[in-house]
């Protein structure tokens, strides 16, 4: 199997841990790797790194050859410019074909995976990997890994799922993110799913799919793809930052005329926000986590991360409060309203603060 | 008339901006200058800095010659250990007699001050000083400078006034924080004034009570500071640490047997904690405090003090809350509780981090 790694976010949820140069992705929030390097090591032995391709941007592309071991440099796509996933998937998928029929390898089965999602039971991930793959090899269906709810999630968008032929569930639809009492019944009901962002296809499958969806995409794609191979860099340039853009959901997923899902549970987590950090590292016993030195006094269910050695970071009293603290800026916000902190980065943009962005 | 001006306090409460060797007194909390620098300034032209005795520690002399223009070195003494305010009075007040008898000065007037309040109306302030002062001069009273409370105080110890003979009023007694309910009345009532620590007195009048009163600690003082000049140091040093440590409210003012109170209005506030800075520094419309580069959204009655250049401080949706960013460590607690940065301060003592203190 082959990997496409989507790795171009900016992760400003993360701001003011994640900045400009090292958006989450390329955080170790869990453990001595970062989010990227965790991504793609877990995919072994079923894709080696040799066999993923990591797209992103331009000054990430450093970051990301030094935190990936084993990734060799071709294997790293710089975007000149973020045009969504659809367009991002079509080219790393044209791609993968490309260099799969040059290895004696047509119509390879590729994966789609983001770099900054949190895996609690990698084994059960490739188990399910392997599934999705090996529905993907043996139909023509774009295969989608859906995530057993494991509470009533309104920040996900659900898929419904039909019928069962012992591989995999029919698709009935793609469900917007629900409001909580809809939540809930998808949780009771059990034929929801969370949708991911993971695809499993072969690389015809998908390429139709585009033709078919997405006909100026694909012959953008084409276009920078196929040609002499020193001329691609000066096409994708030139190419890539017009092409139409829009996400593999709304773009393709949505309209697909055969889709299928594997059902996973595997501790999905797509790390969002600060807040999803209390299910994902050590609380103390009051649920407070607590990165880096930090003196914290009647403090209950908060997040507390210095990422500074030689800084003190002191918290007393606070309830449901995130303070972060790092090298040029430091935020405190609600839990509850931790994803406002997109607003921060916005007034930041705004006035033009690239020294703390 | 001569000063006493007591700068010897650590400042805790308003921890990490206050620091070892940067206390309370030494901030720049009201403009550019420190408060200690204010706190000479302002007695101007009633006692000039040749006549005002600083009594600080020993590692905040340079500091207080710094910030002190007009000081001279002699007038600033350094306490060996800090042993409450009726020593440190003592101390400074039989030094200040003696010089002045050297001067052809025989009992001065001296008036005792702290170094770490805000006065909003120094003029007013100093024509109540001028008034104690004439009062202390023609009597043999101790006088007090009592503030006109305007508010319900609970932090602070009142003073009940008695009969008025024109120049000042009887003190029929000192009386401790009330609480809220006593507090009220005491307001209601008009004939409680907040004690703020200032003390007037002729220096004979003032080692008359510490004779009669504190003998021992008397007597210390006297032997520190009847004797050769070269050994004067050796002398404080040698005995100024086992001097009882006691204050001068307890000491002194509570059993003195002629006590006047002059009432002052004059904007007086001890600044006893951060969030005594919403009613000295301007607010915006919010009624937030902010010093320092920073962003904030949607907070209300918060104060957020930055006192790094090149950090910027974010702050969302906070409500009475208190955040204090200095180099070396960063503070997060509500406004309700803001005292209760005393128990950081002594936790980071416990654990001998004085990397931070």
């Amino acid at each position: 199997m082959y990997a496409i790694v989507m790795a171009g976010g900016s992760g400003t949820r993360f701001w003011p841990l994640s900045r400009h140069h090292r958006p989450k992705q390329m955080l170790a929030l869990f453990g001595d790797q970062s989010m990227i390097a965790q991504t793609v090591g877990r995919l072994a032995p079923l894709v080696t790194p040799e066999s993923a391709v990591v797209v992103t941007a331009a000054h990430l592309v450093e970051g990301v050859l030094h935190d990936v071991v084993g990734l060799p440099a071709r294997n790293v796509l710089a975007e000149p410019a973020g045009r969504n996933t659809a367009p991002c998937i079509a080219l790393a998928t044209r791609i993968i074909a490309q260099r799969a029929a040059a290895a004696g390898q047509p119509d390879p089965v590729i994966g789609v995976f983001a770099a900054d999602h949190h895996i609690a039971d990698p084994q059960a991930f490739r188990e399910a990997i392997a599934q999705a793959g090996r529905v993907a090899q043996s139909t023509d269906a774009i295969v989608t890994l859906g995530i057993e709810p494991t509470r009533a999630e309104t920040g996900y968008g659900y898929i419904q799922m039909g019928a069962d032929d012992g591989e995999s569930r029919q698709v009935v639809q793609f469900v917007e993110k629900p409001d909580q009492a809809r939540a809930q019944k998808y949780l009771d009901g059990g034929d929801h799913l969370w949708n991911a962002g993971l695809f499993f296809y072969r690389a015809s499958v998908m390429q139709a799919e585009l033709e078919r969806q997405l006909p100026n995409v694909a012959a953008t794609i084409a276009s920078i793809v196929d040609g002499d191979a020193e001329g691609f860099d000066d096409r994708l340039q030139a190419l890539f930052p017009s092409v139409q853009s829009v996400s593999i959901d709304y773009g393709v997923m949505e309209g697909a005329g055969n889709v299928r899902v594997v059902p996973a549970r595997c501790g999905w987590n797509d790390v969002g926000h600060f807040g999803a950090l209390q299910g994902l590292l050590e609380t103390d016993d009051a649920g407070n986590v607590r990165v880096g030195d930090q003196i914290v006094q009647n403090t209950r269910d908060s997040v507390i991360i210095n990422d500074v050695d030689g800084h003190l970071v002191a918290v007393v009293g606070a309830r449901d409060l995130v303070v972060v603290h790092t090298d040029g800026a430091t935020l405190v916000i609600p839990r509850t309203i931790v994803q406002d902190v997109r607003h921060v980065v916005a007034e930041l943009r705004e006035k033009g603060r690239q020294d703390v962005l």
